[in-house]
């Protein structure tokens, strides 16, 4: 099966974070890429990246960077796909602030879906709330995971009467 | 044509700045109904509408909002919707970084698709590029949108050759 | 004896914190009841037990969260207690902002009486304080832990001066 | 009557924030107080304007302050009433940030029921919530109060659809 | 003559800013060129500015941008010339952090030479300092230029005398 | 000898950084006293303790606190003594934010001389400065300190050099 | 009489802020100087004024600076003298955060008594206070100081009481 | 040979950071040398070595510091020659946020090229660009750095699809 969703990253050093959206993905049954490109550093491969993601089967690019994350931002302005940026609290950040504003704050016309620093599970959800407006299926599994998300804390509130 | 997007914002002093969203999916022939219903003043029938939303035919929800901005992250801890939260610098704001960090920080499970502070143009062309992947005249306007965005800067470029 | 005081908190990873609210409501005496209500995962809940909260009998609810944290501020939209709001600093929250001004910039109508960053202590004093308005008793507790408070801070000004 | 709740500011150019409790309270019924005590500049006064309160019938005081806003927390350290503070953003406060956090910060052992900036109308009404407890006809009122912010923004949605 | 040094902006909103580096680089005889040129709405050609910037002569590109600011660190990943970034405090930006952290926090690799926010002018003073290190009639003009700079202040201070 | 500054601190968990004041001070020779005064815990104290300090021969006050750091803002309130305000990044600290502006945006007409974030060595010297002025001993002694200090980073530059 | 105080400022453009400081001292009695000193654009006049300043009979120097604000540091680089620095809110500014932490934040051994943001009057009292530890009719004025900032306050009150 | 940049710091601590600097240089075969010179400890060394840089045959400073980071922005105002500096995220820093505002927000008339928190390394690259202007052998490795990081990037990539 072709993927429908990009998670592309900066670095390696977004590996743990960004693997979140994959295994989210992947507990939905919904096939994904995962891959390296830099904004930064192979700025050609990601315009190509960007470019032909339609035209290859990809219906969302989750883009996760760090410091001046210009990653998300620049496949949205090559693309006509919605990307949704994970702002991430790489070493040598300040505080994360570098990352939220560089992925939040992108001028009119060319928008990110930005989730929380570090918030790679979360790209993962909303990928997957994005393709079940296509995919009745997967709409049933996303009322199932919010019901799954409530029973968690049920047993916690359990937890907690038990132990008082 | 019932409407595929819903607009919300807690204030009508927020209008100024959503009814930006409104007239992008116009621009693009996207039908949405536009409403005030706020988490903190009438918090049963923002529970309501985030639970009927689905089942009323929406696809999206744009959810705008200031302050301790509740909106946009109540309607979807309620709905398996994609929901867009649009923070805005309202009076008494912190500068807006208020409104943006209580609709960005989402924890893991609820997610909110954030725009920039005031962003609410980027709110409706988001929900078209979402919209596009289930319609392809639409895709095929927003192609057609990054060349008017592409022409518009070439013609800034012109006028300031002439001017030198 | 019937709780008066609700002390609730989006996930059982809060109650390191929360539970300093328990420890000082214990040591006055005062009936608490602690529970894990989650405004993301369990909105209904939440409702619910906003809603109920006065008929209950409790007179004031004590809600901690992190991140975006809407608990406080949505259980006081719902009911008319007074609401203490503890802002948390959770793992992946930008230095703790995001929870304190989520909780603590309530728009005018129904607002938070918020308390430092993991402030779940003070909450339960304050807690105590509007509590012995009804109370006299308790009242003069709260003379003699002011006494305690002071006396504490002499101990240490004589320990200092005894190393010098 | 009898005030039973004190309005101090550190000094008149604080009023048009701080007299927004007092009309909140006026229109509950409350019998209020409102007077300028400054920390600063009459530091006696201010600790016997706290130390006197509670004799004197008080049973809450809302303190506003800007800049190094030190008016609610030090009379917090010494009455045992319940203290609401209210940041206001004075001419060079750095962005309201010196006045929030002098007045939400306060150790453990000596609460402040911050609002948030500018919020005296929210201070006036968690008095309101507070002194209910006590006295049930407030209670209705309160109820009242929250029919009419909902109406409010019926209201307001009722506008938007006329005008759409 | 060939232009050495290329200002581009954005967009037109930021010339006003932009222009004071033109003027500066127009007073000390430096050929430049100023364009319009923006990463989210024209990418393909800012890659092939960026790309070809050497090959047409330029030593220095000046680039300004606001809010999520990628122009400076986007060219800069492509060219090999040094690229002057500034920030731009445009409206909607959140107190112009975002660009400053957008532009300052380039990962390691890709340097771009930040100035203040709206720093145009210094820009420009940059621009001369690094071409006059090939050039010594314009290393003699920043002297003079300091030389002004110092007389600017000796004049301010002997108005200031004399006034008093 | 009396002590001519009084070195005072909100609680014995900022003595590792206040001491840093007293070990300046008796480096270079200056009696100091060193006690825990609280402005939250005992306000009283606290009174008497600016009230006093004058006619005890004190000609200083250095004050630590963190959080919402009123102690040195409320001594000064009281004292016509000059007083040295230290900001320390306690725990629950919003990263040192909260010490620093509680301290140094103090209202037109009662000044605190504030130091950097856990600055106390800085708060020493500033007091012997201020002392050296009525003492010319201490005043040759400040020269000797600067010598020092120049010849510490010469140290450094040697050892860097040999180590090249 | 020869001035003890010397009051510099970076720019012209500081006079309105940095008056404030002569004024005080004017009414006080104090003996000062006023002048234009450039870290940045005379920063060898500013090294000969702080290198001088002693030998000139100044006892205190109060310098304000915007943005990055090098001067008061630098001065005090050079004397012995205790500087005291006032950040300035200047035009592009970061909302004055960057001549706040430009002043305060100075390493050990070098401290700068930095007051609030535009704090000039405060600058100016502080030099009194610390004037007043050798002059005796000083420090009876600063004791009156402190009854008029009172009387003011009660004469605020009374205004407040008559007009309720 | 002659050292053609000059890589200097406020303090031996800084080292860790600042080496990163002069390893690049030397990567690139670049002429350096490296000192320990503070402005606020050897503030007339710090002149003579800005004074003498150009004479003495550097072409570019590097200049490294923390806190309240005076060195880069006063070496700029004594020298033409561009100044690159370095913010550094010392202990007792408020976040980093001193020292890169410090460095970065320069009055208009004296810039100083400044790189991300701690971002030495790019210090470095951004001191070679400028010198490839005058020198083909320097940018021609320039070039091949610029494939070396994209080759990294690429390697990333093949290893992340190999774990897939």
């Amino acid at each position: 099966m072709s993927p429908s969703v990009g998670i592309i990253m900066g670095s390696m050093s977004d590996l743990p974070v960004m693997k979140q959206a994959a295994e989210i993905l992947e507990s939905f049954g919904v096939c994904y890429e995962l891959d390296v490109v830099s904004a930064h550093r192979t700025p050609e491969r990601m315009f190509l990246y960007a470019r032909n993601a339609k035209e290859r089967g990809l219906k969302i690019i989750i883009a996760g960077a760090g410091g001046a994350a210009h990653l998300p931002g620049m496949v949205a302005s090559v693309t006509t796909l919605p990307v949704i940026g994970v702002p991430i609290k790489s070493s040598n950040s300040i505080d994360g602030w570098d990352s939220v504003l560089s992925i939040l704050q992108m001028p009119a016309g060319v928008p990110v879906a930005t989730v929380a620093l570090n918030g790679a599970k979360n790209a993962g959800i909303l990928a997957v709330q994005i393709l079940s407006l296509m995919d009745s299926a997967l709409a049933d599994k996303l009322v199932q995971y919010k019901k799954d998300l409530e029973n968690s804390v049920l047993q916690m509130s359990n937890e907690l009467k038990q132990n008082q």
